[in-house]
């Protein structure tokens, strides 16, 4: 900075002209997104929303998150119009486990100098996002942050709102002794367990993102970056006829940190590790010398989305998947117990 | 990292025991901000709030925003439990100006290594906020980001939620030639130009936190720490009362950048600069050489809230105001205007 003589908002590192540039091309993406409801425009001090009609008591679900440390894969790889459709698909996920479906997200990027190009790819992945799920971008933040991140480098977080009928909620307070658990296929880490991940991968096997994957026939940075899945599309029909107890999303944590939060007192759930195969992006990984414990405790090891079904419903939900292309397998039962652990692997 | 044997998640520098001591102290923080609607506990995959009764068509109103480079003076004096008040209070403050009363909040935490003695510290901030403003801390994510953030640094964002009833709403389709403008005293730099503030305070005039700020009796830090007000309290009942027609939170961009959101096409806000005195911090950062202009359209140079108000109405919101201890100024008044801009100074 200049010792003396006028200092204005520029030289302090804000560029407003920029930010203008990026406001712009937002403003289309979020035209994109644009669904009945929506009565703001982009610009506003806050976003509008029309609660939609026909709930006998809407319960609003709302949801925040952030990407992790899968962010430093997009920016190794130069890639930034991933990891904003991972973090909406992970959000849906998280309010889809309390049965709701999402209505509208907010969107939060922090950045040291603002660059034009690197957020309208960034929303641009939102908005791929919210397109897939049905749900309007809102609104959003884009801060420029002068000596908090280092050039070419930001944080992206999101929030979320979607709705659902009080009577139709699910969640452990439904689930019984016998239940079905049925896991959802996963297609990689999603969003969770990255730290690890680079450690290994980039440390460990010293390996770049355009190398080739080990035990796959694609590139480290295709695998790493792979969207999130959301679960919303198979498994909204499943909701809306009332067939599915409750559900757990393995993100970070795995399938012990995750299904037991669904699980009451007095009961476990009991997941037979045989039920389905261990991906080769999780193995390769193990091989790399993670232990299997920790393994299962920090990625999803390629089960993204657990249901919990009633019995006589099994059949109907593995029917509805199955029509919706949704790989899943029978993981389990809940059954009783006394002990203080919910999730038991055998 | 060592380079053989196994690697855990912990080696990958995430400790999830201190996530969880950091999730115990967060959930005793949440509890203190309960109000009824909320029906979820801390550790659910959503946050749940019954859409309250009484409207008869709701619109929900939704906002995002981060603290900017105000985190920067909380660091350099160590303290970290009122910026989250701040982003709380910023965030209410959006959504009033469609109108709508604040239901519930949601806050993200970035940071390189988790600290749970700050994480508490800031979500104490956001829960004290929530508190003034009457709303639930339904839910939030802290993620432990190692690399993105250095030691003692994080990021920390929002989002809220309110609602209006749809005939109620404020905004430009309400704005009239001869409304009134009322400007809201503001107590301080609230939470913008922050990127300007620092350089001119620390690096041009050499001061520290713990120096006296120039032409006033408190340190810097109690300057530039004061925590953004929140206009919920005077204004609610004005709202309420159909008095008001729409306002302005005059955040990045000065009256200039914010009021002009609040004027429709055909007219034109004339503000006069002798209808207010500008206060002592912000008259020290212009004497150190920032140009008088740069000054308006960075600043709110004193005025945190306008509110547009129909003539007819100014005597009640005046009086209103005063008897809810809140000092306002008429600053001008809504005119035709055939120019490009909507504000003008006079």
């Amino acid at each position: 900075m200049k010792q003396s003589g006028p200092i204005s908002y520029r030289d302090a590192g804000v560029d407003r002209d920029v930010a203008e540039r990026a406001k712009n091309s937002i403003r289309r993406l979020v035209e994109s997104t644009k669904i009945p409801g929506v009565l703001s425009e982009v610009g506003s001090f806050g976003g509008l929303f029309r609660m939609p009609p026909g709930f006998e008591q809407a319960v609003l679900v709302a949801s925040a998150d952030g990407v992790g440390t899968k962010l430093k894969v997009a920016m190794r790889a130069g890639v930034h119009d991933t990891v904003g459709h991972d973090l909406v698909n992970h959000c849906v996920n998280d309010i889809l486990v309390e049965g709701a479906e999402p209505l509208f997200f907010l969107d939060y990027v922090g950045m040291g100098v603002l660059e034009a190009g690197v957020v309208e790819a960034l929303v641009a992945g939102v908005a791929a996002g919210c397109r897939e799920n049905g749900c309007a971008l809102l609104g959003g933040e884009t801060a420029e942050m002068p000596d908090f991140y280092e050039p070419g480098e930001y944080d992206l977080a999101g929030f979320i709102v979607g709705a659902v009928d009080e009577k139709r909620r699910t969640g452990m307070h439904r689930v019984r002794a016998g239940d079905t658990l049925i896991g959802l296929e996963a297609n990689g880490f999603h969003t969770n367990g990255y730290s690890l991940v680079r450690r290994v991968v980039f440390d460990r096997m010293g390996l770049d993102v355009g190398d080739r994957y080990p035990g796959m026939d694609n590139s480290v940075a295709d695998v790493l970056l792979r969207v999130h899945r959301s679960y919303l599309g198979p498994v909204r029909p499943l909701l809306r006829a009332g067939l599915v107890s409750a559900l757990a999303h393995i993100t970070g944590g795995g399938i012990p940190g995750n299904l037991d939060r669904s699980i009451p007192e007095g009961l476990e759930a009991a997941v037979e590790r045989k039920a389905w195969t261990i991906p080769p992006e999780f193995a390769a990984i193990e091989s790399a010398g993670v232990e299997r414990d920790e393994m299962y405790h920090t990625f999803n090891m390629g089960v993204g989305m657990i249901l919990i079904v009633p019995e006589e419903s099994t059949d109907a939900v593995l029917h509805g998947l199955a029509g919706a292309s949704q790989t899943a397998w029978v993981l389990g039962r809940v059954r009783p117990s006394t002990a203080s652990h919910r999730v038991v692997f055998v």
